[in-house]
């Protein structure tokens, strides 16, 4: 097995996919001095030259064991379609490398406990790129919501639309909802968690998949959240509003100069506990009208932070922020979520006794 | 029975109601040629000397029979609490007078069919003031959808929050969907008509009834419409956007100076009815990425133009734009959707034997 | 003479001016318990009436002899065009009556110097509705240079720019600046004055004065103020900056939501006093990039506030916030502008031995 | 001398600059198809090394000389401090090399003057990268001004203000007013120039050179061009409103879904020439209330554009669209502008007999 790397040396590193994404990981395993970046490989071995330009020091090559069998190669980063994530990460990790996966983590729920129980069971290091979570706003958003200062969380309305790529293979809500469920998975505060999913949606254009599609979660804490994902949009909203007990916030990801927003203004209510069932329908119900803070945030790329965080959890050898456990998460939701989308919107709850 | 009055003289009316609304219909039946106000009545006439001000020749009164007693109103406008709107308007028709009701029409599906009933048997005008049907922005996407301009519409999506006045009587659904629902109502294509409706709703901050909910439409084309309205936004947003086959129109309400944006960009399918089962999956698809035209449009108070809808079907003997029957579909619906929210969800189908 | 009111009864005021302004001032004197309005005196009878509408108890008349000869008139409200101000309001002023003005106080600083003297030497209340002033926008900022909070002003920056009305007697700079100049004179920290002025402007339509003007003063502090006013804009910007030593205001009036925002962001640099000559050509700066605050502001109309201000000017025998003085100011500021623009842009010193 | 590169092989070219803006050079000649780097030269090696990362086969030296003497080297790009740009590119033009210079071409109109005649000697390339230009929006804004289609330009105005670094060797007029002086006279179209200029500006926080500043144009047709740039804004903004006899159109460069917006609205004034003398004040004005047209424009990094024309122009030996004389024309403007400055504002003609 591949020793785990010390932190005074960098992580040897083979990129595997070079479609639409790999060419950002290639990017940012290059700007960081914490890997070394040994492979780009890909079946079509022009297309990877392509991304590595005509200048590059960086091999190439389309056959995944000649990578694997390079000892100076420690973890892999995967960036090919969803459907080949079991079998290329299961011989990564077979291989004694560490690894990282592009969302979502498997096609389906069961691929994906595969891939967290062989990690497991080798002590490797699997990670999900849920890019998103690493952005400084939802970072942010994190700890706004982990310390208690937006209090307890009501709402959660996050809308993610645009003119999208129709997809061959997946319909909208594969293809743009990961996003969302993740960073939920990611800033909910500890104790908080999904209990049942709903989702609607509607092919429009006959694209013989859904294109536009809603999800409706029911949270623990009995707050709401809801997801609206769409490929048909020509104007491009990616906004969120966290409503909680103290302070709402709203992130517009697409406002660099006032990304996040708290706004201390909202409604008070008499807490309930205070008061007799008789009273619960006059409950006194009062209004603030707050200031509104902006907070400075750092300007960085988040798959720096997220090469970063990879790097941390393999010297370390304890769970990355998004490990493969929180991708499991996001694919039973997922999951749940298709099966309430051809079952007409039925509310669904969440297995209870699912492994993550 | 109180005569039919003919254009050339102005119509007595009086207002019912001197709360949240009635000073708006006073300044706009004020400021109507086609309208004499000759009273202003509220159980508190305080009040209602209020909202005239302390330079007014109008009449005060806190006894409807006065008001309906007096020959010379030929027409009533209703801006009372829905919960007595079938009392109050039913009076009224009885008198002879012409009835205008505020929003909802009644507090039920029930009650609304009886004021609609009393109406067509008298042959008397019943209108309800949808308001928004009446501004620029509205009357031009209806004139967009009925002309074929957007092409068949694929999906609405209508976002209306902000930090509402928590109600004592009714929650989100029954306070801010009438506006989305009669829009609805009013813009589609003639044979494009709501099918089924589910709901989903929070009450966060325990205020004892939903401060947010979403509302799923199926329409009879196949599109979906969504709503989603909440009061405890602290930004305020009132957007749709109105997906069509050959443009997408985005409304955003609190734009003034572009209100109304079409886009020739979208997604195009080959027709499937060119294809067979088995490309249905490999359906070419093509995007265009065209001009974005915000169409310049008249600013007028859209409350002076429902006036004006109100004088001409009093005097045409006419159905007006938003007739009583336009009334109660929008009650059938807003009545569905809250049986959806308490069952959790379920889409509902609309009942198809309804009258309207 | 008419004598000084007591607080406890409301102050008689006749509106002179039908025309674009004098409709919002009845309307808020009508709304005022302050004040009880008698008269709306225009050349044009018929437009009066129609500005009162149908049912109104308040008189009109076209003879001002007639309002000033009324016992119990104790104040006027002027709102003609500006060549008549001198007249109308001597004319008051003799009659022994109070005087608002609408902006500009008069045609020309000479004409604005004699009103002043002539209300100072008879005890009289003169002010001059510089409305923006009332905002509770500017208010705050006013309080924000005046407590020290943004710290030294170093430069203001504001644009009030659209497609306005092309007038047919004054040019843009007449039409908008006295806005942005009675804000200036109204916001400035004691002590801080302009001190020079000059303008550039163009007419690029051919019609016969300037369209399109931009003002930059120097004000005594070594600050600059800069002023872009133009009725050839499609759109419409109402936005002004106010860069402190400690913190920077942004203004945007067309944004309710976000009219105010206060940035702890900016340049810091060393103490010129503490550096010899040498070093300041190397002069330690450095950044701060701190959050953004946008207060709550109570939203209250302008003019409500304008009109309690004259109010409790006239009662209390004290200036108003935006006196007859102010006026003179914004006059002189108008005048000077209006001769560099003549002179090609020439920076000209304000008259030191000025009387305001 | 270095033949002229055909068109079917890349010409070689050397990066001379590692600092601010040196790396985008790098990146984007390496993409091209159209040339091949390869030095990259730098006073500081390790700084040159860290721009190319640990993955590049292109050659790093501190030594100009070396890279002159490389035969493989046809064409150089300079991104040196302007106060170097005259000693680095006559040696790389007496070297007969082909010269991109970052703006402004140099510091003084003088040595920019000296490079344009030795370019012009030796039958050289000389191009400045007037980099903004080569956006899609202002490409477009150039096609719609010499097409007529905004009819005669009437007035610009452009501004450019964020929180910038404050320059250690120029002010903020040197460092930003390039890029508003070079679009200008990209898009003015032929016979329209500016003829006179005049410059206001602030140094409020005593950094030693003007942090704020103003410009002032007037162009041979009438029209005013204003510019606003500035360092101490905690806001960014960049936008530019082209006032046209038949359409305005204003430009957001940071408002990515909807840079350009063309309105079909503004005053129409009837022809001066059909007018005599009397009749010029009472000139007849309409408004026009039209449709605003946001046009679909491609999404293409502008450097990448840019590096095309370099191409081009070295190939066909035709001059560059923003060819060393564009350069030398803003290098006059902004010399100009800066005698303004210290003047105090004065308006001052531009030297007719100017070589460019």
């Amino acid at each position: 097995m591949t020793p785990t790397p010390n932190a005074s040396e960098p992580i040897g590193i083979a990129v595997i996919g070079a479609g639409y994404w790999g060419p950002n990981l290639v990017r940012n395993f290059q700007a960081s001095t914490r890997f070394r970046l040994r492979w780009l490989c890909d079946l079509d071995v022009e297309r990877a030259r392509r991304v590595l330009g005509g200048y590059s020091t960086v091999q190439v090559t389309a056959d995944l064991d000649e990578v694997l069998a390079d000892p100076r190669v420690q973890a892999v980063a995967i960036a090919t379609p969803a459907g080949t994530h079991l079998t290329v990460a299961l011989a990564a990790l077979r291989a004694g490398k560490h690894v990282l996966v592009e969302k979502p983590l498997a096609a389906t729920y069961d691929e994906g406990r595969r891939l967290v129980e062989e990690a497991d069971a080798r002590g490797l290091t699997l990670m999900c790129d849920h890019t998103y979570c690493y952005t400084p706003a939802v970072l942010r958003i994190r700890e706004l919501l982990h310390s208690g200062e937006l209090g307890e969380l009501h709402f959660l309305d996050s809308v993610r639309i645009n003119l999208g790529l129709v997809q061959r293979d997946i319909d909208v809500l594969w293809d743009l909802a990961p996003h969302d469920l993740s960073i939920l998975d990611f800033v909910l505060p500890p104790g908080v968690t999904p209990v049942a999913v709903a989702a609607h949606g509607a092919d429009g254009i006959g694209a013989g998949r859904a294109c536009v599609a809603y999800l409706t979660l029911q949270l623990s804490n009995g707050a709401i959240a809801h997801i609206h994902v769409n490929w048909l949009s020509p104007v491009k909203i990616r906004t969120a509003i966290f409503g909680g007990s103290k302070r709402t916030l709203v992130w517009d990801d697409l406002n660099p100069s006032q990304r996040l927003a708290i706004y201390d203004r909202g409604v008070d209510v008499a807490s309930p506990d205070e008061l007799g069932d008789e009273q619960r329908r006059d409950i006194l119900i009062s209004y603030r009208s707050g200031d509104m803070v902006a907070p400075a945030l750092t300007e960085r790329e988040a798959l720096r932070t997220m090469v970063d965080e990879y790097a941390r959890a393999i010297t370390t050898g304890t769970p990355a922020l998004t490990d493969g456990r929180s991708g499991l998460r996001v694919l039973e939701l997922l999951q749940t979520a298709s099966r309430s989308l051809t079952e007409g919107g039925t509310m669904i709850k969440l297995n209870e006794g699912r492994m993550a």
